[in-house]
């Protein structure tokens, strides 16, 4: 489905020229002194800040399906799924790099559409490209990034600081991504089987976002800050609530409750799932990609975010002997099974 | 040529049974606060002192070949190439993260090698590993390292620092890394011609060992310093002298002039290249992967480094208008061409 008009070989540009061409335009907002162009960028960290470093690699065929995944939309999730994870440890991203590794199959106008999209990520969230590195592959795409972000020591929040009784929270809703993936593929299906039909979005356009053009929550962040509430734990959600659930719980050494029903499901998202035969919740509890963030409060912090609309307060934190259970829907317990998205 | 008696399936572990299984045994040395295992790492930046950041993507049948190229002298090299960027800012490298993605044809014994020689070199270079990822890939093994760095700012030393009539220096020599390629390539045909010749590497071994365990000039930052030796600019060797002159004099706005017949050449270099009827000057402009430091410095520093076994004096700053030239053994000045290796 993704074409080019105009077709221009990257060798024209060779490796270095590549470079300089994609990221002439990118700009420099944070507390960079030097970006791309040198053996290595120079940062200035903010005196009394501890820098925080996370890294994702994307791999075509694995990660991301180009018969439908817009490249322009790839380097922007390729980016955001970066963001969320300095995010997730309550910290602000400043900068990233970016390597790429392509086939000969890839024309410059692709890639272009690549950096179109890592560039509005860039500006979205203001970070600014600092580095990176291109180059052949055999075959298909693989994306590598790295982000770098800044928090002060006592804002920070670990996966290990979860404590019995408090509170487990999650932003946004679930599961959508997910579905958005489904919908794609079952589209996809459709069209190989016949190219002729054009697919029919209408309706699907939250779960199709969801999936092709997800957003870091810089917000919940911000909110919180305002808040005044310090998370005892965090991390983001991209292999699935469950799977996330049972990593907290290892971390912090505790044991996690948490109630079917509280569980936030978009109406568009439970409505596909039902369409599909899916059970709506197991697809927010072992869909991935979903991006929001899961961290746990204390007790005392409930009434600041209980009529909040971007959180939903989904469960507890148990004495670890009491391992990892959902309430459901029928009120009976049963236990969590971790059946998170995994690349292997 | 690399074989393993044991074959266990990757699959096995799982991702994060991966991740943690090759990182087990990596110790932290550094300003590291929080290494592998949350959604980032943390690190606590000197005082003070610069971020340097630097990041390079692997590809396998671009970048090496696994016929010849054993796992761990693999991971090894991948390091080494990063922490060389760090170097050649005249920072030092602090820490570094790791991506891989690799098809089923690999096994955790291969993966395990690979991240002993990554191991290694942490070690070595005194780094942190404090982060990474592990994919599936439909075809081949990418690695995607990024490496972090520090150094006082009035230290730091950029491409653009060069400035007219100063001296033009390189550490160690040059050529080696590339005739060690070409002899394990020679090696590789015959034993693909006929398996029953074992390869005869008596005497070859200092090029091979350029090739596949080269080292990053760590020993040449520490030097200068002791020297009290600032480079005015300073970049590494990994395509090759005659490009790497070509992007300082640009970077600086100058032209600079070279002498063949200082170019620093090893004895088994010189003697292979004439072997296979190349001219070992040109294996020196324009083979790669040496991994040495190209810089300038002032005239005054000139009798600090005249006699020192480490280092070259091979040329020197010109205005831009003279632009790039190689006076010659003969002493004929010829322009200089840019023939660096490219992955395009």
């Amino acid at each position: 489905m993704f074409e080019n008009a105009q077709r221009t070989e990257i060798s024209t540009l060779g490796e270095f020229g590549l470079i300089s061409h994609l990221t002439k335009n990118f700009e420099l907002v944070n507390n960079t002194n030097l970006g791309v162009g040198d053996d290595a960028a120079v940062i200035s960290p903010t005196p009394g800040y501890k820098t925080v470093i996370s890294t994702d690699m994307l791999v075509e065929g694995v990660h991301f399906d180009l018969s439908y995944f817009p490249m322009k939309h790839l380097g922007y999730k390729a980016v955001v799924a970066n963001l969320s994870d300095i995010y997730a440890m309550n910290a602000k991203p400043k900068q990233i790099t970016v390597s790429i590794a392509l086939s000969s199959r890839f024309s410059l106008e692709a890639v272009e559409e690549l950096y179109a999209g890592i560039q509005m990520a860039c500006k979205n969230y203001q970070v600014d490209l600092i580095g990176g590195d291109t180059s052949t592959a055999k075959q298909g795409l693989t994306i590598s990034i790295t982000a770098i972000g800044e928090a002060k020591e006592e804002d920070l929040s670990f996966r290990n600081g979860a404590k019995v009784n408090e509170l487990l929270v999650v932003s946004g809703d679930l599961g959508g991504a997910y579905c958005g993936y489904q919908f794609l593929e079952r589209e996809k299906r459709v069209y190989l089987d016949n190219p002729s039909v054009q697919p029919d979005l209408s309706g699907y356009d939250y779960i199709i976002e969801r999936q092709l053009k997800p957003e870091a929550r810089k917000d919940i962040i911000a909110i919180l800050e305002t808040l005044n509430i310090h998370p005892t734990s965090m991390m983001d959600i991209s292999d699935g609530l469950a799977s996330e659930c049972f990593h907290l719980a290892k971390s912090s050494n505790v044991g996690i409750t948490i109630y079917e029903e509280k569980i936030p499901i978009d109406p568009t998202t439970y409505n596909f799932a039902r369409e599909l035969d899916l059970d709506p919740t197991m697809c927010a509890l072992s869909g991935g990609e979903d991006y929001e963030l899961l961290f746990t409060i204390k007790q005392e912090d409930f009434s600041k975010l209980e009529h909040h609309a971007d959180f939903s307060i989904i469960g507890f934190v148990t004495d670890s002997n009491e391992g990892m259970n959902m309430i459901s829907k029928g009120g009976n317990k049963h236990p969590l099974q971790a059946q998170g998205w995994t690349a292997f």
